[in-house]
């Protein structure tokens, strides 16, 4: 599906050199609309999901999620957290390997598909396999209103994230990961979440726009950094719990716009193999809020010092990690755990952004991709 | 723990240049010796999981996996197994996400964590994790019977593979999925599957060694299809349910061995990113048993063909599938679905050998890599 579906005229890129670069800039704005109408004295509106909210809900006891490609990377984030927070078993899987198993989904599951258009084919079809089974609902995360996803599923959350028009997606995974923090607190407030720490969390997903915000003001620092790996063939990104998923998502961008080979790993299995390939080819990019990764990703690279390693470290600048010879600390605004994966993410897109710019590639439709895959 | 933790002595390498070799080719008697004892007229015995194995395995509802590294790999592929026969829920999560989180383990949870040599730090840290729940029992498979792992498991089910010298997994990875199918079969057959569908899944385990030999009796084959691949720095592997895992195992061993940047994906993932990576730079390598992903990936890669994109696929010889200008089909015996994913490992071991042989590394002791990653 190719920009042809989407309205011409609708959305243009403004002062922008690109959709990407606007849509990026769009996130402080998208994710406060993605709040706005859903938070009512300090507390997730219930109403937010429907009439039938109350009802469908109070059948869950483990929540199931299927998605694809950057909509999966939301979904892996949600997993974490729904496992956490809300303390409800949880399982993401990708749609394409989901409608062609036979899964086993356990009574009072709520099936949570994830999708920007609402029309890519595997989600669709994984969602029309799970509906064959007994579901207590079955919920879409999604940023068209009008889409096939949207009318099969029982509830829907929409993303307001505007129209997106670059096919790497931006601001449809930040506010996904906004729409799912919602239906988490919801389903968290039902198994035990006090009042209290409800109200915690909504006021740092409220504080997210603005984090955003000032990490889009460090455009320069992630330029700069970008003209340090144009050179490179290759990345590996790390991160662990749910900045796992952000290094992935960091991975996918660089790939699908910069044509760099970036891989993500979870951190800890650095030394089951990736590590054999770390050299002054390969920079280590590595997301860790509050440095607890620091000193175990710079001890395993110790030994790869010889061979030119270079690791790049994100880090909650109030944490005191400095740079030194061969690791590079790029200090980020203090957020708070639950929106970390929120924040995280955006410096990443920048940084593949300007990869993607110095290389003189076609941003906005990189090379075999499709906005929207409505096909297998 | 380096080489020198095993009894200087105990093992040569023979005939060998490399342990790694040895290994691979010491897979039909470490995959038959595995079974050994463990079969009788047809069918599993439930003895093999000790003398409390009825009381512990009458109580399982559920699954859930735990590994590293190349570990991980058979643990993906028993969830595949364990949801499709078994039709109990299962998940597999890396050890080291495990260990660091606050899972939820729901009632009557089978615990089962994979490690060769029952040291790995992270899998040890997660079991002891799970212990602090309500487990249904632990089950540990391993190949190292007086390790950690082992003594600190309701039940032991012990890879007869030998010492493993090579750092590189091979013998190992394939004795666990041999040993993860005999208790997805005892599991089953608490769970529904008939007598005569055992007897069936038995016949096919009992099959595999033979199937292994025939294709190591390919090595010529590969040996040239790694000529093919030393200039290249990137390869794409890609599978799909139980192959995926299969993938993933392949792109380790080039990674870990021959220094070439190997990623895998599922297959049905490929339109929403990774595509955009694949030129002649980036070979796409698919492990498609019954050629049922073939005619996906070929169009999907139509589109790249101008950029001198190469498709190599890992097929049933009986199958039916020709090589045509791009594409390359390396047959492979006919095996059983259960059985495909060690059958088809076996190439991709040798091919990854071969690439590094022919790079002169150090195949047996890559960079950076130790046998059994001990500490974190």
């Amino acid at each position: 599906e190719h920009l042809s579906n989407l309205s011409a005229g609708a959305v243009d890129k403004g002062e922008y050199r690109h959709f990407m670069i606007k849509e990026i800039f769009d996130q402080p704005t998208a994710l406060a609309n993605t709040l706005e109408g859903r938070i009512n004295g300090g507390r997730v509106l219930e109403a937010c999901l429907g009439p039938r909210a109350a009802e469908l809900l109070a059948r869950v006891k483990r929540v199931r999620l299927v998605a694809c490609g950057t909509s999966a990377h939301a979904g892996l984030v949600a997993q974490y957290w729904i496992e956490q927070i809300a303390k409800l078993p949880c399982r993401i899987e990708l749609a394409s390997e989901f409608r062609y198993r036979d899964p086993v989904i356990e009574p009072d599951t709520l099936f949570i598909s994830i999708s920007q258009s609402g029309e890519t084919a595997d989600t669709l079809e994984a969602l029309r396999h799970a509906k064959t089974k007994q579901l207590a609902a079955s919920l879409v995360i999604c940023n068209a209103p009008e889409s096939s996803l949207v009318r099969e599923s029982d509830i829907a959350l929409m993303t307001h994230a505007g129209p997106e028009r670059s096919v790497a997606s931006t601001k449809a995974f930040t506010t996904q990961l906004m729409a799912l923090a919602l239906v988490m607190l919801l389903l968290a407030r039902r198994n035990g979440l006090s009042e209290d720490q409800e109200r915690r969390y909504v006021k740092s997903l409220e504080a997210a726009a603005r984090q955003v915000d000032e990490v889009l003001k460090e455009d320069a620092v992630l330029q700069r950094l970008a003209e340090r790996l144009i050179a490179k063939e290759h990345a590996l990104f790390l991160g662990r719990g749910p900045m796992w998923p952000v290094a992935m998502e960091g991975a996918l961008k660089l790939k699908e716009i910069s044509y760099i080979h970036a891989e993500a790993y979870a951190a800890g299995e650095l030394k089951h193999g990736p590590l054999a390939l770390v050299d002054e080819h390969m920079p280590v990019i590595a997301v860790a809020p509050d440095g607890h990764l620091l000193e175990k990703v710079k001890s395993n690279l110790q030994e790869v010092k010889a061979r030119g390693g270079e690791l790049y470290v994100f880090a909650d600048r109030e944490a005191g990690f400095k740079s030194e010879p061969g690791v590079t600390v790029i200090g980020m605004p203090h957020a708070d755990e639950l929106t970390d994966p929120i924040v995280y993410t955006v410096p990443l897109q920048l940084l593949a952004y300007h990869v993607a710019v110095l290389k003189g590639t076609d941003v906005d439709q990189p090379r075999n991709l499709a906005k929207s895959v409505t096909v297998e």
